[in-house]
């Protein structure tokens, strides 16, 4: 079974290549917008300025045969299985990134602040942070 | 685009009707076990007792063309987009838990706590809790 992901958006942000990235969102990630794609608009109907939210994205151009890596790329640390890291190569190579909502526009643009990944990375979900 | 998931193994609870499942983690969640796949276990070999992880699921019964839910099935609230609740019914059905390792066999089964998911759910992710 390889059950399909649905691209529900697409996530614009400043960092144009991979060397761009911070490592971690708390270390000076800049702000990003997500632009939800028409067919699933009617799910973000009531995200407003100030929700706190997961966003889960497919990291396109990370490595999926990857299975040991060194954390964080510190070649002063041991090779490490990669479900013990959260290095984006994996072979499912989904981001995990909490972000604050700036704003909401009509047309399905949502400007959140905190935001690590490549611009043009695809969207696959968004979950309240809060247990809703 | 739509790309396809890798299982990476399977989770093993005793909840085996979706009657069964507690609603998060945090109510009552029994321990449970995960199988990971021969192709996969050279990416847990750093995964010990007493590890925190985030587990990601695909939760195959979900319904992937909801848009819009009662948050917690609960009759009284107004209908909410999906991507402000933690509904597993959405375009991409993937379950997030946060689980402690309770130990590590041989044979790549991992014994872990608190986690609300039906018997024999696919597993497409395991990431450290902290920045490693």
């Amino acid at each position: 079974m390889q059950p399909p992901l649905t691209i529900i958006g697409i996530i614009h942000s400043e960092l144009k290549k991979l060397e761009d990235c911070p490592r971690q969102e708390d270390e000076e990630a800049p702000e990003a917008s997500l632009t939800i794609l028409p067919a699933f608009r009617a799910g973000i109907k009531d995200i407003t300025a100030g929700d706190e939210l997961l966003l889960f994205s497919w990291l396109h151009k990370a490595d999926r045969q990857t299975l040991s890596t060194r954390p964080r790329n510190n070649p002063n640390k041991s090779l490490t299985g990669v479900f013990s890291t959260r290095s984006p190569n994996r072979p499912n190579p989904i981001g995990l990134h909490r972000v604050s909502v700036r704003s909401v526009s009509d047309t399905g643009v949502i400007n959140v602040s905190g935001l690590e990944v490549l611009n043009q990375t695809p969207l696959i979900d968004i979950k309240s942070v809060s247990n809703k």
